[in-house]
């Protein structure tokens, strides 16, 4: 029998799974198990019609090309087609500040690859992405926490943070931020923090790396500007993916920033998959060149809306006293947060096997192992149906599991050992 | 202005970007140079009939899984249809033995996430497929290469290598094998070659990474076992490909291998883009059922098989004395040997500027920087009538820079300062 795990180099040896891509493959089996966990789009927003057409049209008129392999930037009708699709948001990019991706993932891993070193700092908040903590830990990044508040990142802790480093020789690589409804919390930033935020990485020669993959996904409120926006084209690198808007089943997103940068991504890119599907790119820029996207975005929209809403009112309604929640302008997720001595992620299985439900234990979000008594909800996949039934499920447990004076001590150390 | 270099991660900072892919970009730009540098399939062998069929049934029997996240292991059905697909070689493998991945090129960025720490050591033949050294590279990998002859790598070389690795007390974490008409070589290993090396592997504690995206393009002479079917299922790990059998575009390839080192394959491509393309996956999955790939591939296998006899037709007729190439059983390329003392990579500026042709110097493939008298030339993708013509042309610019007796010191000194 030979130990594989002897061979596994070191900052992949003991990495654990995503808990949401492994519940997001049990919610493929059929079960009966209402899933807030995962971040899937509604089926119904996809545009089952649109892509009929323009497959169609691609295979007959370009198949050479759109078969082929492409170049590892792109295909230069998708980045072509990029520019106005971000410079609607004030995004000032040119073909060459575009690089295509497989998935924002593939972005968050390229920002690793192109930039980490075993021991280098990212600043991410607290709680932030899994994936882009995941992804920048396989390069042995130490990842330091900064708190946010309802107006986003905290930029005094932020402040404190950099100076304490620049005492200590260090500086951070890049500043990880998802400043619009962010996964998980689903805080927005107000456009004071984005411009204190980029004012701080001027100051302190950093980078920030703004991953923005719901920005179209606004029920209410006025948009800020991108950090992106606000910079004059230095500083920042701007992650964004059509997987909300269009489908992620193509698994098209993309990275705009400083030319360097992009050429350096593409260098590293060539050494991760060569280039994205050119099959799929056709695809994207024909949907967008006809406008397609554009149309259905507003019917999407209105979908998650009632959808959050639903999840809001639920919530209101079933909840006991001592359970808040957020209700985010946009984006896909609720993010909920239970009495202290609540263990979100010990009561998972009890969750999922009582009451069939699922959602995501918060602390996973948390760079520091924090946030114990906080869970993200899915609200964009889930039926309004679903949505009342299954918060009445997730309330019942909680209430059940409610901290009594009496029984606190005894419970909270039950939830550790299990 | 900002040094984005200084924020880069060692092992990238001073990546080049693949001349291949360089070359490549050049080549959609439709100047009229004759291109022998790709590696791209001829697009007369896309199945583009059977695509617009399948990608309709598939919109709309399946467009909610198709367009949505799928398991990072792969769809399932895909997962499936690979067992027979790879049984027909030999191959037992089942579902959790497969992975699907965006490419091959991604598979082998694979194997650098889960393998390699800085420092490790990587076998590779002398020359060996450039996408492998420069994945292997990114992680920091010390690439130890074994010379070929005609029968595949040396064994008696390796076994030598492998015991003085052990008495400094090192081992590598694998030996990378492209044993099927060689990228670059166009070299395929004998059966006893493959038994050898998995029994050196075996003696001496390591792993076999066997990279096969040329199998089924074989034109002559009969196929020896692919290592994995001569190995227990313990040492080998296996990585193919679609992008030549049905087409690049989609960027379907997979990994096959000893269940643990798969389950640690999904969590890390779990960092790295979360699943690949549900869409093209379905779309694969659906032609194999079908049996419209199985159907097309004596014709491609055809076709490649002629435009190979053209290009070793045209050589023999239009190379001087003194160039030799190989005739390999299969794949997509030939591998020249020019006289010693002409540098290939110093040649190709004049080949494209003077003779509009083009090809990838054969140093670009040695780990170890030999090789400049050689050259590799892709055969699939030009026409027959580009292959005649643009041997002429390569042919009438080596023999220009034949080194006589009287120049041969002085052109190599031109060429090493160029």
């Amino acid at each position: 029998m030979i130990d594989y795990a002897s061979f596994y180099a070191t900052h992949t040896r003991d990495m654990e799974r995503s808990l949401i891509r492994e519940l997001l493959k049990l919610s493929r089996t059929g079960q009966a198990v209402i899933s807030f966990a995962g971040g899937f789009p509604d089926p119904a927003t996809f545009p089952v019609a649109e892509l009929r057409e323009v497959t169609q049209d691609v295979l007959a008129t370009d198949a050479a090309l759109a078969l082929q392999y492409g170049p590892t930037e792109g295909d230069p009708n998708l980045r072509d087609a990029l520019i106005p699709w971000m410079a609607k948001d004030g995004i000032a990019a040119a073909r060459d500040n575009i690089l295509i991706t497989t998935g924002s993932q593939q972005a968050l891993d390229l920002m690793g690859k192109v930039f980490l070193d075993p021991g280098d700092i990212v600043v991410v908040e607290l709680p932030s992405y899994l994936g882009g903590l995941q992804a920048f830990r396989t390069y042995g990044a130490e990842l330091v926490g900064v708190p946010q508040d309802d107006d986003g990142i905290d930029v005094a802790h932020l402040a404190d943070l950099l100076v304490r480093l620049r005492r200590e020789g260090r500086k951070p690589k890049f500043l990880y931020a998802v400043p619009d409804f962010q996964n998980p919390s689903g805080i927005t930033w107000t456009r004071e923090r984005r411009a204190r935020v980029l004012a701080l990485a001027r100051e302190f020669g950093t980078l920030v790396v703004e991953d923005n993959p719901y920005r179209e996904m606004r029920f209410v409120g006025t948009a800020p500007p991108p950090i992106f926006a606000l910079d004059d084209g230095t500083r920042t690198i701007y992650l964004s993916t059509f997987s909300k808007t269009l489908a992620p089943g193509l698994r098209i997103a993309w990275v705009a920033g400083p030319e360097p940068v992009i050429s350096q991504c593409v260098t590293a890119k060539q050494a991760m998959d060569l280039c994205s599907p050119s099959f799929t790119q056709a695809i994207a820029a024909e949907l967008l060149r006809r406008g397609h996207l554009q149309r259905r975005l507003a019917d999407t929209v209105a979908l998650y809306r009632a959808k959050r809403q639903a999840m809001i009112d639920a919530l209101a309604r079933e909840m006991p006293a001592g359970v808040t929640w957020t209700k985010p302008e946009g984006g896909l997720f609720l993010w909920v947060r239970l009495p202290e001595g609540l263990d979100a992620g010990a009561l998972l299985k009890t969750a999922v096997a009582e009451e069939a439900v699922m959602y995501v234990p918060g602390s996973a979000f948390h760079a520091d192992g924090s946030g114990r008594n906080t869970m993200r909800l899915n609200f964009s996949y889930p039926s309004e149906e679903q949505i009342r039934s299954g918060i009445a499920r997730l309330a019942a447990l909680v209430r059940r599991n409610l901290p009594s004076p009496v029984h606190t001590i005894h419970r909270r150390g039950t939830n550790v050992s299990n």
